[in-house]
């Protein structure tokens, strides 16, 4: 049997949740990688006083990623270095100034290493930053990764990390972690690599300057890069010789006007639906090439421009599998940080005429059938597993495979299987 | 009375309606620019038989946007050019070129035309493009905003359309259309924007292409800019210059291996909740510093990388107004073209004690309160218009204003005072 994760609760007192909204629809679905325990308290993020306090606490930790890789104990717990580990790479405290001098400061030949402020656990308030009415102990994640001008600091830590035993885990973590620290890990995840994936302004073409705490990056005015050393700059960062005047003033740009949606993180949503056949007696699921034999899950897709999440669910189970979707309920959603997507879970049905089943006009999936449910409940009990991870002993070979609890694919094969959505107007939930 | 458009209707025919998930939570909710009445055959934008096709189709309709105003008869119709009207502009055919051609011949110095394949309209199906199973009338989006290489061009064809009668309308089109073409609108603005917002690769800074009609940002291997002219580009595309070896390669990047996300257009989840009070009888309300006196909506803000819908929720609710949300259920969802954000609808209830409301944490709103049902409803009755438009004639001044039926909030608040959420378990919905 693979490792089963403890999965997320409600992150309010469930013994408290009588309300109106969990008698009509049950009991909220907590998915893995959300329920964060930390507060991001992001209206702070822009106060320095603070983020410098946060970060020369005792009480701070600092979880270090390489090439996105994080620094664990073993797979299943991460570890996380103090603020004396991490500060022969920061700098005593890079908060110590206001931002608005760091943008004036900027320089695009001088690297300076990603750290991002993911927020406080409240749960350690006692012994945690107090900051105005807010307590607790501060997380930060902070990249590692070796280059530029900090290529030797970085590795250095990296050393120093593995000499207390320590590893940075390749791959995909999305069953091994508790939910706590599987949500600390999707946000550090995240984050990191937005500011990996855009170094440039994209408006404009120069290098820009992570702000905010890492949740921003800006497009600075002026670069000292220009004026010292015009050429020197060409190797690495393209744009930052682009400009050939003897001055530190770069060219207009769009974003530096009012609030660009380009300067903040991108999160792709995404539509992941159980589509239920007219008489609901039948689940609709997909395979991709790159599955194992006799594993399916649920149909997803991309959000477009200008779609409703309803609309796209409709347009996407069309171009997968020729299926005609009529009602779409939103279910519940997951952050999946590989590399920002929101998976938008709904369950839906299929109209009646609507069932046939096309692989022809988007030739995505190498497979789609109406499966019945009981041998969906069947493979719900005995057949889930991760993609990577072998089935439980108790699965008889040849028969059904479903991602596992950790996947919201599966919860809402719970949920399509459930009173929740097949008993019309009970008023009875069994989750 | 400002003028109501008529509301989206559902896609799918509703008297076939009778599935198990419309029972249970009732009909769905189709929003304003949602429910585009073209099919988007997202897979045929590869083809470029099928564009070429298509765009000199008999049928085929132009979009025009200058500077991102739509051309149109009035604020109430679109109007479209034809093919002949925009290929003085875009040539005679710049689909005739499979893709790999057009990514060699890149030049960072020629402005080309933003054109932007919106889909098909299959109730012109007879009339229309036939192309294997799919027939209808093709949809296109142009902009003609004069600029670069292309600027005398395009200031022409905006002349010829003008001495037509038709002017480009300025400003938000929310209220204003049908449904129908306030669903093509919002895709064509929404896609114009983003390849407007994103000339430059992020990844690298060097100057993108525009392939897949419009919905794809790549950045070529090469450029001919860098051979001809490599200081003639330096005054606009800031990145062509920045290669000074005599050579058209670019330095590698890592957006040509693999799919990479900032290749495709973004779009920004945000949620819009109507929260009830412990017992229902209230609903919590806001308002910020630019809304006309005695206006108010419901609660609303971006989600954050690794948050899910219902978390995102909980933080906002707190962060906006200190109210402490435990259940979250997401209703409905509307596509908002400005520029490209996605309404995520959802209803939520408060904890019981955690009512207490606090502008303190994150000072976006002026005002927050909890408004009794009755308030709201007499206000969705009387209260209601655009932000920028005047209420009816029956609003008596200094009572409660909300946004109209074509805004997600009104939708929300009307679902919040239905018995769709408030009489849990009956089985019976208004809506």
């Amino acid at each position: 049997m693979p490792p089963v994760p403890e999965l997320p609760e409600a992150p309010y007192p469930l013994e408290q949740d009588t309300s109106m909204l969990s008698r009509k629809f049950g009991r909220e679905i907590i998915n893995y990688f959300s329920s964060s325990p930390l507060n991001r308290v992001s209206f702070l993020r822009t106060d320095h006083a603070f983020l410098s306090a946060a970060l020369r606490h005792p009480t701070s930790s600092f979880l270090l990623f390489n090439n996105l890789a994080p620094l664990a104990k073993d797979p299943a717990q991460l570890a996380y270095a103090s603020y004396t580990d991490v500060r022969p790479l920061i700098g005593e405290d890079p908060y110590s100034k206001p931002e608005a001098e760091l943008i004036k400061e900027f320089n695009s030949t001088v690297t300076i290493p990603q750290l991002i402020f993911l927020g406080i656990d409240e749960k350690q308030s006692e012994k945690g930053l107090q900051w105005n009415d807010y307590r607790g102990a501060p997380f930060f994640a902070l990249d590692v990764t070796p280059k530029g001008t900090i290529e030797k600091a970085c590795t250095a830590l990296i050393e120093d990390m593995k000499s207390n035993g320590l590893t940075f885990i390749e791959g995909r973590m999305h069953t091994s972690l508790s939910a706590g620290e599987a949500a600390i890990y999707a946000q550090a995840r995240s984050l990191l690599d937005w500011n990996a994936r855009n170094p440039f302004c994209a408006q404009c073409g120069h290098p820009t300057l992570s702000i905010n705490a890492g949740t921003k990056r800006t497009c600075p005015p002026t670069d000292l890069a220009s004026v010292a050393t015009p050429l020197a700059a060409s190797s690495a960062p393209a744009a930052a010789a682009a400009d050939p005047v003897p001055s530190q003033q770069r060219p207009p740009c769009a974003t530096r006007k009012g609030v660009s949606n380009i300067s903040f993180p991108r999160t792709d949503p995404t539509i992941i639906v159980a589509v239920l056949s007219a008489d609901g007696s039948r689940v609709l699921l997909g395979r991709a090439r790159r599955y194992p034999p006799y594993w399916y899950s649920t149909l997803a897709g991309f959000v477009e421009p200008a779609e409703s999440i309803e609309d796209a669910t409709r347009r996407e189970v069309w171009e997968e599998a020729g299926v005609r979707v009529g009602r779409v309920v939103i279910h519940s959603t997951q952050p999946w940080p590989y590399p920002a997507n929101l998976m938008i879970g709904a369950l839906a049905q299929a109209l009646p005429g609507g069932e046939e089943i096309s692989l022809q006009h988007d030739p995505e999936l190498e497979d789609a059938k109406w499966v019945g449910v009981d041998e969906i409940s069947h493979a719900l009990e005995f057949g889930t597993s991760g993609l990577g991870e072998e089935p439980s002993k108790e699965y008889k070979p040849g028969s059904l495979r479903l991602p596992p609890p950790t996947a919201i694919a599966n919860q809402l094969l719970r949920a399509a299987l459930d009173g929740y959505m097949l008993k019309a107007g009970t008023g009875e939930h069994k989750i």
